[in-house]
């Protein structure tokens, strides 16, 4: 393999930030009366189960969901040596009373830890916190942080229609910059639903990169990152609608001094200095983003393993990116720093 | 002047197709009780008026909003030969009672078309009809058609919370694409306010493309060009955040059979049926919208005379394109076919 051919497809080297976990069980809840919305699992057809919330089968998912080594397996096909592997959104129980989320999500978050542990490496643990509740959500984060190693969490682009720029959570940003724990913002529960015309699978394709968009530029107007210079902080599905939303918002700044004293630094700049998963299912939508958000930024992002993901993720970047340089940066360099690992000798190597 | 300069910054020859009209008085309300949020204008300092809703100062405009011997000057200065002008589209009243809004908008394009027929051909009408209500709406696009001679309407993003390619609207844009009337769908009252973390000015910088772009992607969901090819739809500030979302739309449309039978066309492809202003503040997102949406379908749009408005349209263009030919489309043949006027010859030649 010539230098100029790496990161190519075939290299095993790819670290991915963006890919999901469901356990093959959900605990029952402990106490008295279960809330509203716990989730259980419940027997689909071979190697599948269903994930049940409120009486209802809200995803069928397969093996992938919960089994280190058919996950290994794939990643082998998906050319990645790493996979950081957090929470389905939708088990990150925001709308929950704080303390059974709490106990749900302690439960997911020894479950990814159990493995990442079965996994020689090869799965790395994201975890979750009950952001609804600071003090739950802070000992939550020393949890996850001393007692299991993990060195990022998963957090919705929203909580509970709050976005994460959003005063209420400065304290536990604060508290992540400090321990060295990364965020990933992913799509939850998204703004803008009442405007779409057509089927179901219109939330997932229009109404997530309008949330996450939106959730990027409050951490922006928010001034978050130039308060907390130390958080690393990264958006599912390329940062969503973000990078169409930044010039505007630029000219905005010059134009209305409330704006510029909201935003002491360019909004374009300060978005330079957060990460973005490269699922954009485009080349070209991905010369986009490395323009916008420059080639230290971006890493790969498949939504693993669900319908809609990125089976090829290097070669997306291949396609996008002709620059050994920048491209390996993409496949795995600026996901190390983000997520705190070592980069991997391509796996394919002797 | 070479041919390889122009259209340039001095030719005084784009065509604008988002502008907006205040006029210097709003009608008293003929009828009983006035309905709530009935405008109304008020003195304010030399040669400003306030526009008064719910009794409290909405915006302070200048004389520039209503006079058109003071617009065609500024004209001069923006390099435009021509304008369309629409209501300022909070005045477009959807959340009034239909009749109220009928009689406010009848008022409206009568002042409009005065306004063009006092500007010597500079100023083109682009009407309003209150879509709130379908026998309503038809009456005044047939008004406004036939006894104004407009070939453009203005359209909000969304009407009272529904997007421009539901259902209820079918027949409406059926008679637009029969009548030959083209239609400007403006940003108003978005979506995704409650994700916003700062001044209220991100609500034009950040919420109106939003919800433009989720109104664009309305229409592709909704086939609404397929079924209707005769219609001629562009859409504000760039259309938002669609070009962004199309790629993700676009994959979609591949995983999940539902949105395969909602688009029988690629929306990438419909999308480029469609119309857009300039009206993006940046040279290298233009030339993204240029990529994503082809030669044909871009306009200026300055959202003169507010302060948040594009006063260098043809400059602004220049900045992002080389070709002659595709800077002569964007600055004034796209515009002309939309608007159904002919392109002028530039002024500034003998």
């Amino acid at each position: 393999m010539s230098l100029a051919d790496r990161p190519a497809p075939g290299c095993a080297c790819g670290i991915d930030v963006h890919a999901h976990v469901i356990p093959h069980d959900l605990p029952r809840h402990l106490g008295n009366a279960v809330p509203a919305g716990w989730p259980s699992m419940a027997p689909a057809h071979a190697c599948h189960r269903h994930v049940m919330i409120s009486g209802k089968v809200y995803r069928t998912v397969s093996e992938r969901a919960w089994s280190p080594s058919r996950r290994v397996e794939d990643m082998e096909n998906m050319d990645l040596a790493v996979q950081a592997i957090s929470p389905m959104p939708e088990l990150l129980s925001y709308w929950m009373a704080p303390h059974a989320a709490a106990q749900l999500l302690r439960y997911m978050n020894e479950q990814i830890a159990e493995m990442a542990a079965l996994s020689g490496g090869r799965l790395v643990g994201m975890g979750a916190v009950p952001l609804q509740d600071l003090g739950l959500a802070l000992a939550e984060l020393d949890y996850l942080a001393d007692k299991l190693g993990f060195r990022a969490i998963e957090i919705g682009s929203n909580i509970n229609g709050k976005p994460p720029g959003a005063p209420e959570f400065d304290e536990f940003f604060a508290a992540c910059a400090e321990k060295g724990v990364s965020v990933f913002v992913h799509a939850l529960k998204p703004a803008g639903v009442e405007r779409l015309v057509g089927p179901d699978k219109l939330l997932p394709a229009l109404a997530y990169p309008t949330d996450v968009g939106l959730a990027a530029a409050s951490v922006l107007t928010s001034n978050l990152i130039g308060r907390h210079p130390a958080l690393k902080m990264a958006f599912s599905h390329g940062g969503g609608t973000l990078a169409s939303l930044l010039p505007r918002l630029e000219q905005a700044r010059k134009v209305f001094p409330a704006l510029l004293d909201a935003m002491p630094a360019s909004p374009s700049e300060q978005a330079r200095r957060l990460y973005y998963d490269t699922l954009v299912f485009d080349p070209f939508a991905l010369q986009h983003l490395l323009e916008r958000f420059g080639p230290d930024q971006l890493m790969i992002g498949t939504d693993y393993p669900f319908a809609f993901h990125d089976a090829r993720p290097v070669a997306s970047i291949a396609a996008a990116v002709a620059d050994p340089d920048i491209r390996e940066r993409l496949v795995s360099r600026n996901a190390a720093r983000f997520l705190g690992i070592a980069v991997r000798a391509p796996a394919s190597n002797p």
